[in-house]
């Protein structure tokens, strides 16, 4: 099924209103989500909104949070989320970050009692709108082993930079620490298929190709598969996310942090409050003349994309290309569901007397 | 050959006197040489002094630096190094990064005109000793290659992040981005050993073995690999690292980077001045009490050390425990090093005419 922006975007608006969001969350969190399906990030979509529902009921997200900066000095804050969905938690962080960095150059905002903030990317661009380039990183359910173990301590904790450019579009550095994406195993479960060797082991540490070993104690593993290849670095990089995100904010870390799905229960002894985030922003312009940067950006964009390539039909691909065609063509000529996807929205329409898609 | 710490740390420091640093500078390049030493990674210490001597005789290095801040707000600036040796530059920026950390929460400091920095390691250490989180990132000469190109374009491009903890030595970061340091290649060269696939491509982009396939126009690969796994991921780690240090601070980028080997001359069309830096200082109170922060910190470690590992001889490593473990035997028992490294630097003291080690 291809839907058009506008009515997806009312649609899911009209979901979170029903949730009982105020109309300013409701459009605020669908915007979040919306930028993920426009952007071709068909996991971190409304393919999600029946999880932050089933959330909702089960009282882990309250629709009506009084968000509060809990700590701050001119340029960093702690903000406590209240439980509320991370899709307007991370937006009111990055803001207060914006804010900051307008003042004094930078801002630097961690966060706890929030929970999953949908894609990075979205963070990161409302920086690049001011001239200032975003960070922003999530920790996440425990799906991942640190090197050498079998035991899922961390999520797949993506972290984002993203930075302005003059006539190319911004560079957006949006990934997970993982070898790969949990998305990416979905996808293979759907369709049947076996995944490359280095995504995932079993649960006593061998590695498997059968993308349903997650069920059975098995773990994703970190962004360089085995030692030799350096999956301490993906999890150097993973343990970074978790501490910025949580041991700095009082959110819970490791394998305390709650569970995304409503059917797994939170750990019974939490070191913190729900899931963190950090999130960062610097003006351009309190290093150099905004232009001078922008015109070096688009310098090394063009080195990048002329450069020689291994087989003739491939290119070298600037980090946040791909999803900007995606979301130009998107915008344009709609945006594809899945039917599974679309029965699970009209299963939310049905429950919340709503009209279907 | 063992050598005491005390020992090389005055035969360092009367190196870089002879090359005409004042005291203050040749104190503290030999420090963080001797840190790289002491802490086991012995690419980054004193078998380098040798290369950053070759630099200076070719006028490429300024022994007496005026090191200035070129642009400034509260909590951002860019420092120029006037070409002086890495190991001073960038200590003073992390200085001025704390000293507005200390002012404002946060410092930031991106740095053009500069040199090989030794380890990042160092330079994030500072800022730990002050109870904040330190952060630090370099570019380097290219050798690595983005996804699906054969074109050496970006460096090694560490990246380093440390946290204090309480009972625990400080989590430290410390990480190329590519899939292995160019250290290691070099000691698989030296004991004519083949390395892993996944390494290094030769110079038509194909797997090889061969660690040698550099000099002939091979490169190395990006943490990750290969698409597949990740190596995107890896490319644009290594993007961040070279936008945030030089395009940000108006240092050279991507193939425009000097190389660090005097034998091969700097690009005849350069973008910026040297090589660049990025480092970083956040007060760990600016979010939260330290004392709470340390806790949760030894609470992740402890938790981390203790998980199930897949073999039972095996055990899940704190990023930075190896290398504490490393320092407090050679500050004992005095640190190894190679003959060829024992005759380069004898070398040099018979060139200066310093006493021989």
């Amino acid at each position: 099924m291809l839907i058009s922006e506008s009515s997806l975007r009312t649609f899911t608006q009209n979901i979170f209103l029903a949730m009982g969001c105020s109309n300013e969350h409701a459009e605020l969190a669908a915007d979040v989500l919306l930028l993920s399906d426009l952007r071709g990030i068909d996991s971190h979509g409304v393919a999600r909104l029946i999880g932050y529902v089933r959330l909702w009921e089960n009282k882990r997200i309250n629709a009506i949070p009084n968000i509060t900066i809990v700590h701050e000095t001119p340029t960093t804050a702690t903000v406590d989320g209240d439980a509320g969905l991370g899709l307007v938690v991370a937006p009111f962080a990055m803001q207060l970050a914006i804010k900051k960095a307008e003042k004094y150059g930078s801002g630097w905002v961690s966060v706890r009692n929030s929970n999953h903030f949908g894609i990075a990317g979205y963070h990161t661009l409302m920086a690049v709108e001011k001239d200032m380039i975003g960070y922003a990183m999530t920790n996440a359910s425990p799906l991942v082993a640190p090197t050498f173990s079998n035991e899922r301590l961390l999520g797949t904790n993506p972290i984002c930079y993203a930075f302005p450019a003059g006539k190319y579009p911004p560079v957006v550095v949006d990934m997970a620490t993982s070898a790969a994406a949990n998305g990416k195993l979905e996808i293979a479960q759907r369709l049947g298929k076996q995944v490359p060797e280095g995504w995932i082991q079993d649960a006593a540490g061998n590695y498997t190709t059968d993308p349903h070993a997650l069920k059975s104690g098995g773990s994703l593993l970190p962004l360089g598969s085995d030692r030799d290849h350096g999956s301490h670095k993906g999890f150097g990089l993973s343990a970074t996310v978790d501490i910025l995100s949580a041991v700095l904010s009082g959110a819970n870390y490791g394998p305390w942090v709650p569970p995304f799905v409503a059917f797994l229960d939170p750990p019974a002894n939490p070191v913190g409050l729900g899931i963190g985030h950090f999130v960062g922003a610097m003006r351009v312009d309190g290093f150099r003349p905004v232009d001078e940067f922008k015109a070096h950006m688009d310098n090394w964009v063009s080195r990048f994309k002329s450069a020689s390539t291994v087989h003739p039909d491939q290119k070298v691909i600037i980090p946040g290309e791909p999803e900007l065609e995606a979301q130009l063509d998107r915008k344009q000529n709609g945006i594809p569901l899945v039917d599974a996807v679309v029965n699970d929205l009209n299963g939310l329409a049905d429950k919340f007397g709503i009209k279907r898609l």
